[in-house]
C-alpha cells in the first residue's frame, strides 16, 4: 500500500510523454493500472497522459524520408508536463527515444528511459548475456538506441533480415497502429529465427508490439523481453507504489 | 480523416478529468482509440488525461460517510487542465458528475457530460421510453443524476433492490477497482430484473460496469446502453474526428 493513501496528491508524480502511438499509450496507462498493488482507487499512481497523437512520424523522420521534425514536438511536450508538476517523465514509444536528449534538455526533472531499463531487464533475465534480437521499427533499429545501449555492456544487438522486418512492420502499422488484429505468430516465427542466429532473449522494442503481445500473452513466453512492461514496472516502482504479486 | 492530420496540434483539445477510478479512465483513453476512425497515428485524437487516482472516494462523500469533499480536488483538476490549453473537459465517471456544478464553476470551457450524453442516447435508441434501469454505483442512485436528468423527459429511473445493488457493488468494488475478474453475469441477472419491471433501456451508468461490460461484450447485447461507450463517442466526435464504423 502507498504511504500516500487517503491524501490526494497535488500534483502528479508521473508525467508521460505520449500518443506516439496512442493506442500503445492507452496500453501503458492500462498496465500501470492493473500491475499496480491496490484494492482501492486511492492506492494507484497518479499521471499526467500527454496523449499527442499528431506527433510527426518518428521513424519516417529517422530514416530520413520527412522532413517533420519530431523531436520538437517532444521536447515542448516534455517541458509543459515539467511545468504542470510532474516529478518524473516517461515516454512510452522505443523509436521516440533517438530524440531523448532533446528531452532531456528541454526539461529539469529525470527522465525514466524505455530503453535503459529494457536493456537491464533483459541482464537481469539472462546473465552472460551475449545477443540479443529486436523486434522494432526501422527507425528504432536504423536508431542505434538498442544497439548503443546494449553494446556499452559487450552484448549485441541482432535485427531481423529484410523480409522478416517487412513481416514486423506490417504488425505494427498495418495491424496494431490501424486498429486491426495483430498477428502473433509472425513475431513468435522472426523470433525463433533470432533464436536461430544466437539470441538469448529478443527485446519486444515497439510498443505497439507490447500491444500485441498484451493481447496474445506472449509476456509469459520465452524468448520475449517486453520494453513497455518493464517501463511500467519501472514506473510504478518509481513513482513509490509496488508491483502487483503474479 | 480529420482536417488536422500532418500538423501537431500545439494543444490537445481533449482534456480528462480522470483517475475516478484509474482503470475506467485508461479504458476511456483505449476505447477513445480504438473507435477513432483512423488508418495511422496522426489522424488520431489528442487528449491530455490526468489520471489522478487519489481523489476521495466520491460515493463515500455522496452518502455521507466521508467528510473528504472530492469536489474542490475536481473542480481544480478542471482548472489545471483548462489552463493547459484544452477546448473541453470530459470526465469518465458518473459519480463524480453530483460535483458538475463545482467543476462548471471552476472552467470557462464546455464541459461534455456523460450523464446528459447517455440520457440523449438511451432515448435515441427506444423513442417512446417511459422507464430506464439504473446499474451504478450507490453515490450515483443517492445523488440522483440520473433521475433528475431522465425525468427532464418524463422518463422514470428504476434502481435494483438492496439484495441487486449489493451484488452490483460488488462487481464495481470487489472486482474491477480491486483487479479481479469481473462476474457479467450478476449484471445480466440484475439488468433482467429491472426490464422485468418495465425498464425499456439498462443503463451501465459506472465506468466501472463499462470496463466489465467492453471486457465481457456486453455493449452489444440489449438492454444495455453503456454510460461510457456513449461518452467515448461523443468525445471523438467533439474532438473534430470520426467513429469508427464497424
Amino acid at each position: 500500500m502507498s504511504e500516500r493513501v487517503g491524501t490526494p496528491e497535488p500534483t502528479p508524480p508521473v508525467g508521460v510523454i505520449g500518443g506516439v502511438g496512442p493506442l500503445a499509450t492507452a496500453y501503458f496507462l492500462q498496465r500501470v493500472v492493473q500491475l499496480t498493488e491496490a484494492s482501492r482507487d486511492q492506492e494507484h499512481v497518479d499521471l499526467l497522459v500527454l496523449n499527442h497523437a499528431t506527433i510527426p512520424d518518428r521513424t519516417e523522420f529517422v530514416l530520413g524520408r520527412s522532413s517533420e521534425d519530431p523531436g520538437p514536438v517532444l521536447a515542448r511536450d516534455a517541458r509543459r508536463l515539467e511545468q504542470f508538476g510532474v516529478r518524473f517523465l516517461v515516454m512510452p514509444c522505443n523509436t521516440a527515444h533517438y530524440f531523448t536528449q532533446q528531452v532531456l534538455d528541454a526539461v529539469t526533472v529525470p527522465f525514466l528511459s524505455i530503453v535503459d531499463v529494457t536493456v537491464e531487464a533483459a541482464r537481469r533475465r539472462a546473465p552472460g548475456l551475449t545477443s540479443v534480437g529486436l523486434l522494432a521499427t526501422a527507425g528504432t533499429v536504423a536508431s542505434g538506441v538498442y544497439r548503443d545501449a546494449f553494446a556499452a555492456h559487450g552484448i549485441e544487438v541482432l535485427t531481423p533480415d529484410d523480409a522478416d522486418q517487412a513481416r514486423v512492420n506490417t504488425v505494427i502499422y498495418d495491424q496494431v497502429k490501424a486498429g486491426r488484429p495483430a498477428d502473433p505468430d509472425a513475431l513468435r516465427a522472426v523470433a525463433a529465427g533470432l533464436v536461430e542466429r544466437g539470441a538469448g532473449v529478443v527485446v519486444l522494442g515497439c510498443t505497439e508490439l507490447s500491444v500485441a503481445a498484451v493481447d496474445h500473452g506472449l509476456l509469459d513466453e520465452p524468448p520475449f523481453c517486453d520494453s513497455m512492461d518493464e517501463l511500467v514496472r519501472a514506473t510504478i516502482v518509481r513513482a513509490g507504489h509496488r508491483v502487483r504479486r503474479p
